[in-house]
């Protein structure tokens, strides 16, 4: 799970906006990841997920290529071509970076369209995101990449005819759901597919798992960065525990299940956020230094078998190496 | 260990400046805590020293007294009265908040000349700071505070006359230090006992525990706090790489010695720091939100016997009772 733009100061203002409580309250097992990219000490969103999804610190903008703009293999994609479920699950679009650098390969996260082309050449088992538009009304061709896929075996809904409620998704096809036409709004405006998206998503997955071999899913709290860009703490602190709660309920899943390793972590933080002296429980103060990302190392928390391989300080990237050898992948 | 506003950025500004190195990557175990104090979300040292020193929330400016300004005992009260030799080292005085609240009790931090009188209440083996006129050219008395503490065994050296090369402890006998008349300077200024002196100390406290019960030594970076209130980027980067290389001459102790547990963590975050963009590997550009403390959780990093005790998220209260039940003490 990546909780995008979540420094220390992000989880700590969510922790004290919520009565000083958080589900990462849970997580025995905490490291510190190294963020930087290869061309930037401030890394940016498709660097990290980059780095995240296969191991390579990449350039600032590339999605899921190495610093020499080639394709690398991701973690969803060996997870697929060993026959486990996979899912992605965002408060963004399907297309932005967090979520495009688990599928797609392309030399700048800004070619949103090619980059919806390339979830027809993979075969995630779930999907929920915005940005339908890159699917289907497009500027580049007249694809209706939506209809590609449901030929490919995929069930799909979208935000103008159902809410997360009325999904009903069959275990027997692939799924994808279109949660807005471009990005999804904030929180406090109205979205509220996060934490109903987190409790379906393993369950479906499981359930797809009917080799028990185990899934792959990757779960994005977009937004906390856009507070962070924005310089809005109430922002911030309304996305940060949004997505607390959808730990919450994978969490839930994983204690049950007994089974699962649960991590969490961000690819940078966002804002320079600091929680200045004035603030009180429940009343955060927040000040920024910049509207950019800043360099700090990252909090990772893990949860569950193999949890403790995540202790320590490492590079960003050692999670690909770490979540791809607990899976056993090659 | 403690580094005096040492937050999460202060420590990836002193790797980031060191060509991407830390002695804090050895360690296995990582835990954050929760600083705020008992009457406000934003602690200071004293407060934070106490929750470390004595395991109770007390308000800011208090030195080993709880909220209703009685005194709490600390660790090093219970390590004392068990037999266990014990230290104290700071690059600041002895009498400044952090080192203070684990030997002294006092309504407030800026009483520094009868915090100075509580050393001769307790029998810290070892002790290694500034602050000699709060001893001996004392403004309310005429005390002269290190002779009492010579009729107590104690063999005495100060600054002027030796510096941190030429000290020779007895270990038949306590040792007291002073480093400075008042504070001392900061590293860039030429202050350079506290690697050496980290190196002294256990080696000193384990000859004197002729028992073989262990000891307590507490260690304090102070200045990385005072370069975070000077908004200060190479102040506090000098400051954190110091502290680093304290930490690595006692983790050579620990890996030597095998039974040794070590923890580094600090109080607080100091000035609302971060790396900006435009920053590079050792080319730090810093930014600050505040001339004071955030409210930021802590890294707490834990090498050896009993580390995995702090991993996880805790009140920063529960440093102590850990340290408290793996020592063993009542």
């Amino acid at each position: 799970m990546i909780g995008d733009g979540m420094g220390i100061t992000q989880i700590t203002a969510g922790m004290y906006s919520n009565s000083n409580r958080l589900n990462l309250e849970q997580f025995p097992v905490i490291g510190l990841h190294k963020s930087y990219s290869s061309d930037n000490l401030v890394t940016d969103s498709a660097a990290g997920a980059t780095a995240f999804s296969a191991g390579v610190k990449t350039y600032n903008g590339a999605i899921g290529v190495g610093a020499d703009t080639l394709p690398t293999v991701t973690i969803l994609e060996l997870a697929e071509a060993a026959g486990l479920p996979t899912g992605l699950v965002s408060s963004s679009s399907l297309v932005h970076a967090t979520p495009a650098s688990f599928v797609a390969h392309n030399r700048h996260r800004d070619n949103k369209e090619e980059i919806a082309e390339d979830f027809v050449k993979s075969e995630v088992d779930l999907l929920i995101g915005g940005g339908y538009r890159y699917f289907d009304r497009r500027s580049k061709d007249e694809r209706k990449i939506s209809a590609e896929l449901a030929r490919k075996n995929y069930l799909i809904d979208v935000f103008q005819e159902k809410n997360i409620q009325q999904i009903k998704p069959d275990v027997s096809k692939n799924y994808l759901y279109f949660t807005a036409d471009g990005e999804p709004l904030p929180y406090a405006q109205g979205r509220d597919y996060l934490v109903p998206a987190s409790a379906l998503a393993p369950t479906f997955l499981d359930a797809r798992d009917t080799k028990n071999k185990g899934f792959f899913l990757m779960i994005e709290g977009a937004q906390i960065d856009w507070g962070g860009h924005a310089n809005d703490s109430e922002y911030i602190i309304s996305e940060m525990l949004e997505f607390d709660r959808a730990i919450g309920a994978v969490l839930a899943f994983a204690q049950k299940d007994g089974e699962t390793l649960v991590i969490v972590t961000a690819d940078h933080e966002t804002g320079g956020y600091a929680i200045q002296t004035g603030s009180r429980l429940n009343a955060i103060q927040g000040a920024f230094t910049s509207d950019y990302h800043t360099a700090d190392m990252i909090p990772v928390f893990a949860y569950g078998p193999g949890a403790e391989a995540f202790g320590g300080i490492y590079e960003n990237t050692a999670i690909f190496t770490r979540m791809r050898d607990l899976l056993r992948l090659k």
